[in-house]
């Protein structure tokens, strides 16, 4: 267990904007209330999922939506524990401790807000190892955890408990809910024994992000900060360009889109394309695949190695691309099957990023579940 | 106390449809799903609120959405009381009783399939008077009674309880989550104590209805259906003719739309219009108002006496139509706010029927809440 306070959280939302791939969600808006809520009441205990009892009880909270609504809607840090405190009253037992959900962007940083607020420990874990755009994307859906009972709460008073059948249909649930509450609300699911969390999710985020945060800060001015980027999330710079065009659409309730990364030294004359929705989640040249998801694909300004979102990029950047192996689970059959390039719509098998660009380990091509699958 | 069978099923379904006025869905549905509920568990007990105990604890139950799909949806009689078990287990209590949450049509008969599945009583009361198509519009809201906790539940084994910070938050949350239920959806709210059963409901539904019903199946063949019906709702014929025009539209989720009776007898040579949204709510000859919500208007088979719906009405159909007094509650500033002309978007302050139709009753204007109030 170790103490996190307000000035730690600078680097853990930086790092966690490098493993939200261009996604997850604004990382400012949770470090603000994540910051506000640590001055109210002191810092936050980080565990390790080693340190839980097995019959501990964890829930893991989060916010759903739209970012840009949130930012105008979340005057007050003590909102965001009404859904976690719907489900305690549901379930008629306290939570242990609280984690996020996703490693990515504004929901590493929330959970804090709960954590301090309510005065309990944040597990050094996470669901995903990433950000992921639904629900049900989480290894504990692989373990066969349901996200419900799930409270769902918005910051006016109104809120629900949802219980379904299975992980799919509570994301189906909870997203239009969370439109009727105005594009964001405050959740609280997936609660988990200490047991289970040992098993079940991606250990020792938290840790990381800071680590990949603090590195990003300390290595800007110094020659490259995106090899320092690199070196420090195990990393593959598959990429170096410019920005030479950025298309984006809303569909079905994603943010949809593509940017071109006109090649510069070694990839002079080639482009290469990366699709998102909500997330970076393929880069392709015209002749191959280079990086698919599950495994993560992040851009960085090549000046600052600071990672760049998906509406944030901008016609003209320097960026490199950053490649990420993604946890061993999300490379299972199962694991395909739910966040794989064919949930996403995108055809082609999925091969592991070290395979493509790594030396000496060893490799193997996984075969994923074809084409939408 | 006395027990309902199923043979009073078909007369209680068929009066249901005249306070439906047109909407509440097809009482054929509910009344399909009682006979069943009670041919496996026996008759119903029917009991007078002024029978309850103050103390006891009342859950109304219907079903939400569309009654079309309905009734391909809702093959096993069991899936009903899925809402109701829910909201008993959220409250940790078992209910004394369930009860309609209106008057007409479908869920006149829906909470006789939860009475007879459970072996609780009914209480012969509504939550109405009639039929109209949104949750907080109910006396119980009048009275400060809240809709919440609600219960939803679908036939897959999807639940959700929901907690709103007013009656009218608790219609949007559940007609989207009832949306992603397939448009349907069972439902369980306005849980009330005993005493606020008899404050603040309307009484004697199920028997009203039940007279209404075997009025018309008793005066058909004879001379005059529609005087009989009249006499047996206390209400006033107030126009008869042919239907000369129908047309319909959907918008928000409402089946909106507008009949043209071609007057015959005494108005021949005028054309009455009836506006609908779900119900029949406004009843307008070229030149004045002749019924508005929120007293009931009908529209009944000239020769059978039989109530018609929006949906099964037709050009060419001889009808009369019938115009009730609704409950007195609805007339007060509050009732109108709620129900009246004004919230459904027409024009013109609330005239009571009796007052225009009636001789000798005492009778005065009540002011409206004015256009969209």
């Amino acid at each position: 267990m170790r103490q996190i306070t307000g000035e730690q959280l600078d680097d853990i939302a930086l790092g966690a904007a490098v493993l939200g791939t261009g996604g997850g969600g604004d990382p400012y808006i949770g470090k603000l209330m994540a910051k506000q809520a640590i001055e109210r009441n002191g810092p936050v205990s980080l565990v390790d999922p080693s340190e839980l009892e097995d019959d501990a009880l964890v829930i893991p909270s989060a916010m759903m939506g739209a970012p840009t609504v949130m930012l105008e809607k979340m005057p007050r840090g003590t909102e965001i524990v009404r859904a976690f405190e719907a489900i305690q009253a549901y379930l008629g037992k306290r939570a242990t401790a609280t984690m996020s959900i996703e490693a990515g962007g504004l929901n590493s940083t929330t959970p804090f807000v709960v954590a301090a607020e309510l005065g309990i420990p944040l597990v050094d874990a996470d669901g995903m190892g990433r950000a992921f755009p639904e629900i049900q994307m989480v290894t504990p859906t692989l373990a066969g955890i349901a996200a419900t009972p799930m409270a769902i709460a918005d910051e006016k008073g109104n809120s629900a408990i949802l219980n379904t059948i299975d992980n799919r249909w509570t994301e189906t649930f909870a997203r239009t809910v969370t439109i009727d509450m105005g594009c964001s609300a405050m959740i609280a699911l997936f609660a988990m024994s200490g047991k289970q969390v040992k098993q079940a999710t991606v250990h020792g985020t938290i840790t990381k992000i800071e680590l990949i945060g603090r590195t990003i800060r300390e290595a800007q001015g110094k020659n490259d900060p995106i090899e320092a980027v690199r070196a420090a999330t195990g990393g593959f710079v598959v990429w170096r360009g410019k920005v030479s065009d950025i298309e984006r659409r809303t569909e079905t309730g994603f943010a949809r889109g593509e940017a071109q990364i006109a090649g510069l030294g070694e990839h002079e004359g080639q482009t290469l394309r990366i699709s998102f929705q909500n997330e970076f989640l393929i880069a392709r040249t015209e002749d191959e695949t280079l990086v698919s998801t599950p495994d993560l694909i992040t851009i960085l300004d090549a000046e600052t190695g600071e990672p760049i979102t998906t509406e944030s990029l901008r016609y003209g950047f320097r960026v490199a691309v950053l490649a990420m192996p993604c946890d061993p689970r999300w490379r299972t059959p199962e694991g395909l099957k739910l966040v794989g390039p064919g949930y996403f719509g995108y055809g082609g098998d999925f091969v592991p990023v070290e395979q493509r660009f790594g030396s000496g380990a060893p490799a193997h091509v996984l075969d994923g579940p074809g084409e939408n699958a």
